[in-house]
C-alpha cells in the first residue's frame, strides 16, 4: 500500500478537526478503505498552533510554499479561506501536480472556473465537499448518484448562524439584536457578523451548488443576497399565523430561459421538511426530474463536521492515487445557462404596510396592485398603536418587477406610512 | 468517447424508469458527464413489455443468458429481484467480466459476500444504490464522503408502504386494516403485503446499510424483524399524548461488543427529524463520530426515483470504464463485528397492559418489574370498557431480556388480562 502524503495548510477550526480525525482513524482507513493517508506537513503562520496540536516540529512550516515545493507531497488541503493567499496556494499546488482538497466556499464561488481549469490542465483533482453544508454530503451526491437527473431546484438552509438566530426569534420571541448577541456569545456568530446575516456566506454556497446542479457556472457576484437584518418579530409571528415559517433560504431554480438564483428570508409552508430544520443545522433540498424531492440534513459548520467532509475528500483522492487512476470527474459546467435578473422572478410575496387608520386605504392599495398586474391572495388587517394600522398582504404569483413598481407607488400614497416588510413566499 | 453498452434485464417498474431516463437524457449524459451510455439489449420473459416500451425488437431477448453471452455488453442492470434467477444472472454477468448495477435488496442482504467477492475476482464493479431508499443517495455517501467517520448509528424509515399506513393511522385515525386496504388501492402495497408489513423489506435494507456503515457483514437472517400488524390505534394515540411518534424503524447501532440491528415499530420523540417523515417518503439518519447527525430524505420507491439511483450507478461505472480505471471501491466489509442477540438490547420500553379494574394491580405489576430490574419512568392509567383498565408504562433504559421475563410473569398475574402492547422507545 502506497502512503499518500498530505500537506495541511491552515490549522484553524477545521484544520484541527482534520488532525484529530487522522490521529484517531489513520489505521482504520488503511484497513477499511485500503489507503494510507499521512499528514506529512503542516503550514500555518501562527506557530503556537503547531504546539497546541502536538505536531512534530520538523513537519511544521510557516510558509505554505514549502509544502508546495516538497515533491513528496501528493495532496494539499487548503484551509486558509478567502480569495487572496488561498487562491495563490491552490493554483500553485495544482500547478505543481498536487491534488487539492479545500473547504473554501469564497474561492470556489468566485474563482471556480479558474481552479477547475487548473486542476484539469495538471491532471489532478480539486474536491470541495466541505465548502457547502459542513459535513453533509451534498456535492458528492450531486456529482454522482443524482447526475442521472435534470435538477429543477436546489435550495436550502446553508448558514447555521442565521438559522440559529431565526429559530430563537421564531420559537422564543427574541428580536434580531438579542438573537445576534446570543449567537455571538455562543460562538456561532463572528464579532463582525456581516457575511452571515447579510446572506453573503449563503450566496457563495448557492453559487457552488447551482454550478453543479445545473452544469453551468454561477459566480457569487451573480447572486442577489438579502439577509435577515431587517426581519421584524411581527413578520415572524404573522407568518406563523398563516401557516408559514421564515427561513433564510439560498434558492436556485431552473427557469424557462435560464436559472433563478438568490438568497433572502423566505416564507415556506410550516409542514415542509425545510421548515423544521432548526438551530445551527443545515439542510439542502433538491428536486430532480427522476428522483423527485430529496433532502440532505446535518451540521453545517463546526470543526469535526467540516473536517469529516475534508477527510472524506482526501480518502477519495487517495483511493484514486492508490488505483493509479487519472481524475474521473472534473469540472461539470458544460452548459451556458443565463442567470436571470431578479426582476424576472415570479413568485408570491408577503407585504406588510403601515397605513393610516382610516377608510379607503384598502381600496387605494388594491387599485395600485391591480394596475401593476399584482393579484392579491389574502389580506389581514392588524391594529397597531400610534394611529397606524398594519395590513398584511399575500399575493398570488407575480413578477418581481411588477411588485416592486407597485410598492414604489403604494409607498408614495398619502395614506401609506411605509412599506414595512416584503418577504418572498416560496410554494414548494 | 467510447460507448458503454448496457444490457437491461427486467423491464418492470424500475426497468421502465431506466428506459425513460436514458431516452430523455442520453445526450445530456454525453455532454455533462462525458460518457455515452447505450441501452443495447433488453431481457424480459414478458415480451409484451418490449412493445409497451417501444424497444427495437432486434435488441430484445427473453433469455437473460443472451445478454451475458454478448461480449459487447459492458454493464448488466439486474432488475429481476429475489435470490433465485437474479443471483445466477448477477454471478454469471460478473463471471463474464461485466460490471453489474442492481436494485436487488434481497440479493445484497443475503448473498452480499458472494456477489462482492465475485465482482472483485473478476475486476468489475457491483453497485446497488437503488437497493435502499429508492432514489435517495445513501450508499454512495456512506462509502465515500462519510467514510472518514466511525459510524455510531444508521437507522431509518426505509419502507414507504408501512410509513404511508402509519401516517394515515396517526393523522387520520385509520385502523390497520383500513390503512392497508387504502395502501393497496393506491398501489403502495402489494396484494400480499407480508414483506412490507412484517418488516422483512426493511430488514434486508438495514442489513445492507449496516454492512457498509460498520464495515462488517450483516445478513438479513441476523435481523430480528417485527412489523406493524399488531399496532393498535390506541398506542398511536397514547404515544402522541406523551410526545412520541411511532415509526417502523430499521435500526443499527454500534455497541460495546458488537452491533445491534433490528426492525420494529419504534417510539421516537415527535420533534426528531425522522418523526416528520410522512407518507411514502423514506429517510435514513446517520450519526458519525466526526459528522455528528445527518439525515437523507426522499422518495423510497417508485419507478423513476429507483431508476434515478440505477442510472446514477451506471454513469459511475461508465465514467470509470471511460477512464480505463479498475474498480476503485469494492467490498468494504473488512471487520468482523458480532451481531448481538436482541435479548442483549438495552433501550426504553412502552408497555400497555389490560388489567382488572381493581385495587392492588399497580403494586403487583410494579413488584414484578422491580424484581427483574426494570425501573419505570412513567405510568398512565386509562379506563376502558368491559371492566378492564388500560395501564401504560414507559420504562427507563432496561435490558430486553429482563423486560421479556418480567412481562411473562406479569402476563401470568391473575389481575392482568393481557400484555396488550410492547413498543421500544428510542432516545435520539
Amino acid at each position: 500500500m502506497r502512503t499518500v502524503r498530505v500537506g495541511l495548510i491552515g490549522l484553524g477550526t477545521v484544520g484541527s478537526g482534520v488532525v484529530e480525525i487522522l490521529n484517531r482513524h489513520r489505521d482504520d482507513f488503511r484497513r477499511r478503505s485500503g489507503v494510507d493517508v499521512e499528514l506529512a506537513m503542516f503550514a500555518d503562520r501562527n506557530t503556537q498552533r503547531f504546539a497546541d496540536l502536538g505536531l512534530a516540529p520538523e513537519r511544521c512550516v510557516t510558509d505554505a510554499q514549502a509544502v508546495i515545493d516538497d515533491p513528496s507531497i501528493d495532496v494539499v488541503i487548503e484551509l486558509i479561506g478567502g480569495t487572496g493567499v488561498a487562491r495563490e496556494v491552490v493554483l500553485a499546488a495544482l500547478g505543481a501536480g498536487k491534488s487539492v482538497v479545500t473547504a473554501n466556499k469564497a474561492l470556489l464561488a468566485s474563482n471556480g472556473e479558474e481552479v477547475m481549469a487548473a486542476a484539469e490542465a495538471n491532471g489532478v483533482d480539486i474536491l470541495f465537499e466541505a465548502s457547502v453544508g459542513g459535513g453533509i454530503p451534498i456535492i458528492g451526491p450531486l456529482k454522482h448518484s443524482l447526475t442521472s437527473n435534470e435538477i429543477q431546484t436546489v435550495m436550502g438552509i446553508v448558514n447555521g448562524t442565521t438559522n440559529y438566530m431565526l429559530t430563537r426569534m421564531a420559537e422564543d420571541g427574541l428580536d434580531y439584536e438579542t438573537a445576534l448577541a446570543e449567537a455571538q456569545a455562543k460562538g456561532f456568530a463572528e464579532a463582525d457578523p456581516t457575511a452571515d446575516v447579510d446572506g453573503l456566506d449563503a450566496a457563495a454556497k448557492i453559487a457552488i451548488l447551482s454550478s453543479i446542479a445545473f452544469n453551468s457556472r454561477v459566480v457569487m457576484s451573480q447572486v442577489p443576497a438579502e439577509g435577515i437584518r431587517g426581519l421584524a418579530p411581527e413578520d415572524i409571528a404573522y407568518a406563523r399565523e398563516m401557516g408559514y415559517t421564515i427561513k433564510l433560504l439560498a434558492i436556485a431554480r431552473r427557469a424557462e430561459n435560464g436559472i433563478d438564483v438568490r438568497v433572502h428570508p423566505t416564507m415556506i409552508t410550516s409542514t415542509h421538511p425545510l421548515a423544521s430544520v432548526n438551530g445551527v443545522y443545515n439542510a439542502i433540498y433538491v428536486v430532480g426530474d427522476a428522483v423527485g424531492e430529496t433532502m440532505f440534513f446535518g451540521e453545517g459548520a463546526g470543526s469535526l463536521p467540516a473536517a469529516s467532509a475534508v477527510v472524506g475528500d482526501v480518502i477519495e483522492v487517495a483511493r484514486r492515487i492508490q488505483s493509479t487512476c487519472a481524475p474521473i470527474v472534473g469540472c461539470t459546467c458544460t452548459e451556458k445557462l443565463a442567470v436571470r435578473d431578479i426582476s424576472e422572478l415570479e413568485t408570491e410575496y408577503y407585504v406588510r404596510l403601515a397605513v393610516a387608520d382610516q377608510p379607503g386605504v384598502l381600496a387605494a392599495v388594491a387599485t395600485v396592485f391591480g394596475e401593476h398586474g399584482v393579484s392579491i391572495s389574502s389580506v389581514l388587517q392588524k391594529r397597531a398603536e400610534g394611529g397606524l394600522a398594519q395590513i398584511v398582504y399575500v399575493t398570488h404569483v407575480a413578477l418581481e418587477a411588477n411588485v416592486r413598481s407597485a410598492l414604489a407607488e403604494i409607498e408614495a400614497l398619502d395614506v401609506v406610512e411605509t412599506v414595512a416588510a416584503v418577504i418572498r413566499v416560496e410554494e414548494l
